[in-house]
């Protein structure tokens, strides 16, 4: 088991990574609440309900959201505020958020809200909650306008990456969740990077000696940005490579079809041609990035124009004030913010990437 | 013009007090906002709307909350927040909330949620809101199982109480909000309740000059307390003096009928008859309490018994696991938290303020 210290601002909590740590939840978080609900999926609560409720002493009322993005909404939300009401939650209340990152988003924003702010803690059960969203205090829904356009910054007092989950995750969720470390590494690990070419296949079958050590220094790369800039302003935003374009991939396809990670991997792909054509990026560095995400996870086609998906990088909340910000990267390991990426850039790289796109899948057929 | 500066932990702002204050409120705060919303009941717009956006060169857009309390929920939150992604708010977007309490506490919650957090300037236009509300950072909404059940800790970035705006306010809600004035007064400023004691009618009256210097020694009361304590832990538990039995008469009337300072009036009643059984209040200054309380408002009547009123003060949210916290004023001035209160002393109190106000009501008849 490793222990990583995550120090924010507003708060400071551990991220737990390995085998066996739902056994121990209560012991490190359970202390003095006077009531604890788990809130989870009904899928989620058959495979590890029983193991995350097992370690406390007082009684544990269980909550059910069904899975899906399409329950990330204020309706969920309100319902589930009642339901604690109901159940005589207050301020001491704890709450476990186990399952993956639509329902830790919500479940985060459930304990930001509830009562003004009850603690709770993250138990994700997906490769890509465990790497990413489970750490840096972001929570949130959809609105009709937009997915995460509504949420607040509330860190969990402690997250539990309990490796033996990912034994119950569909494989094609834990090779999309790799991207998200492909991403860490690009963005600030060059070591990671290397570690991820030279074990793949490994990796990919679920080794979990080797994922532990993958989830460990991506979060390790997360718990530093955010330790720097944890609301977003400046550093942060070099988390978002590959996200201009790839929230732009899901919002084309509807939120059907391609996993996050499987449309961050074509948006990383879009941007590293993005840098290439600037002069940012070396070619050899960009065939390596490219390839480490192939490698990673048979990405998907998808339908969609180039010109479609630079219209809806504009409604990208990210952008501040009319301005895109774009995360180029500049070598394997170190990227850049920009501010001056052109719609005619983004075009190109949209097309390059689309072209990538048609030769895999002729390839593949 | 009388400037208090809130200083909390998480942020430091200013409190305007006096007349015309709305014909700046862009010069203060709008510099930098990419788009400006004021959110207002149709009402006040039509009364106070032109003024509040007049200081904008930019065109500002205007959201309505129909008044009242059924609509501080979670569905008009959610159509608030589609409305600002519609008219293309983004992070730099700054919100006014031009209203009263309620308004605020909405306008409030849909700013810290909105983007995780986007500015907001609070310009209230009811005397509750200008010395209570507006001031501390609390933001919320209603559940079904409660009021304000849900919400965040999020501050304006400044705000706004415009004398002027009282004088459209009904006599009504004037002499009930300065109920919120007696309490700040028998807290913690003895100054402040003598200067009521003294100037009662004309205060009731709207003299301008009064009410300024009533509002501003109670922000200052608030200010005070919430720079000490921004989140409830302990400190500011104080400014809940009344509010424990007003709650329950708030949920006992089914939020009809009292105004909110007239319930907490019936509350403090009930708390000051409590501490004289206690002995911790001399019969005199409870007398003195009394006769602002009842000199300020016409308190009206109304139908609950005294172990309904108990029964439901179990429900506030603001008890921690089970015990009942108790502000019980010991002075004109000095109050004292206790956790000590027993179901039979909280009965003789409320059975206490019910004869009162069966006296009250024969007298008046």
């Amino acid at each position: 088991m490793t222990e990583l210290l995550i120090k924010a601002d507003s708060a400071t909590y551990p991220v737990r990574i390995g085998t066996g740590l739902l056994a121990s939840i209560a012991q490190q978080t359970g202390g003095n609440a006077s009531r604890v609900f788990v809130v989870t999926s009904p899928e989620i609560d058959r495979l590890w309900g029983d193991a995350a409720r097992a370690s406390f002493n007082q009684p544990v009322v269980t909550l059910h959201v069904p899975a899906g993005e399409q329950h990330k909404r204020f309706a969920t939300l309100e319902r589930l505020c009642e339901e604690l009401a109901e159940h005589g939650a207050d301020r001491d209340t704890l709450l476990i958020a186990l399952g993956g990152g639509v329902l830790g988003d919500l479940v985060g924003f459930l304990a930001a809200v509830y009562m003004r702010g009850i603690r709770f803690v993250q138990v994700p059960t997906t490769l890509l909650a465990q790497v990413d969203s489970s750490v840096g205090g972001k929570t949130g829904l959809n609105l009709r306008a937009g997915k995460n356009l509504a949420g607040s910054f509330h860190h969990p007092i402690a997250v539990f990456a309990d490796i033996d989950t990912l034994a119950t995750l569909p494989a094609r969720e834990l090779r999309s969740g790799l991207q998200e470390s492909v991403k860490a590494g690009v963005i600030r690990d060059a070591e990671l990077f290397a570690y991820m070419e030279a074990n793949a296949d490994e990796i990919i079958a679920g080794d979990p000696a080797m994922l532990a050590h993958v989830i460990e220094a991506s979060v390790r790369i997360k718990a530093q940005v955010v330790e720097a800039d944890e609301r977003e302003s400046g550093l942060r935003m070099i988390l978002n490579f590959g996200h201009t374009i790839g929230h732009a991939i899901e919002a084309a396809t509807h939120y059907n079809g391609l996993l996050h990670g499987e449309a961050i991997g074509w948006g990383m792909i879009a941007a590293v041609q993005l840098a290439v054509a600037r002069g940012a990026l070396a070619q050899e560095d960009a065939s390596r990035i490219m390839r480490l995400i192939h490698a990673c996870t048979d990405l998907p086609a998808f339908n969609a124009t180039a010109q479609q998906l630079v219209v809806l990088t504009d409604s990208d909340k990210k952008k501040r004030s009319g301005t895109l910000s774009f995360v180029l990267p500049t070598g394997i390991g170190t990227v850049q913010v920009v501010r001056d990426v052109t719609e005619t850039e983004l075009l190109a790289a949209a097309e390059a990437m689309l072209q990538t796109m048609r030769q895999r899948t002729a390839v593949t057929a």
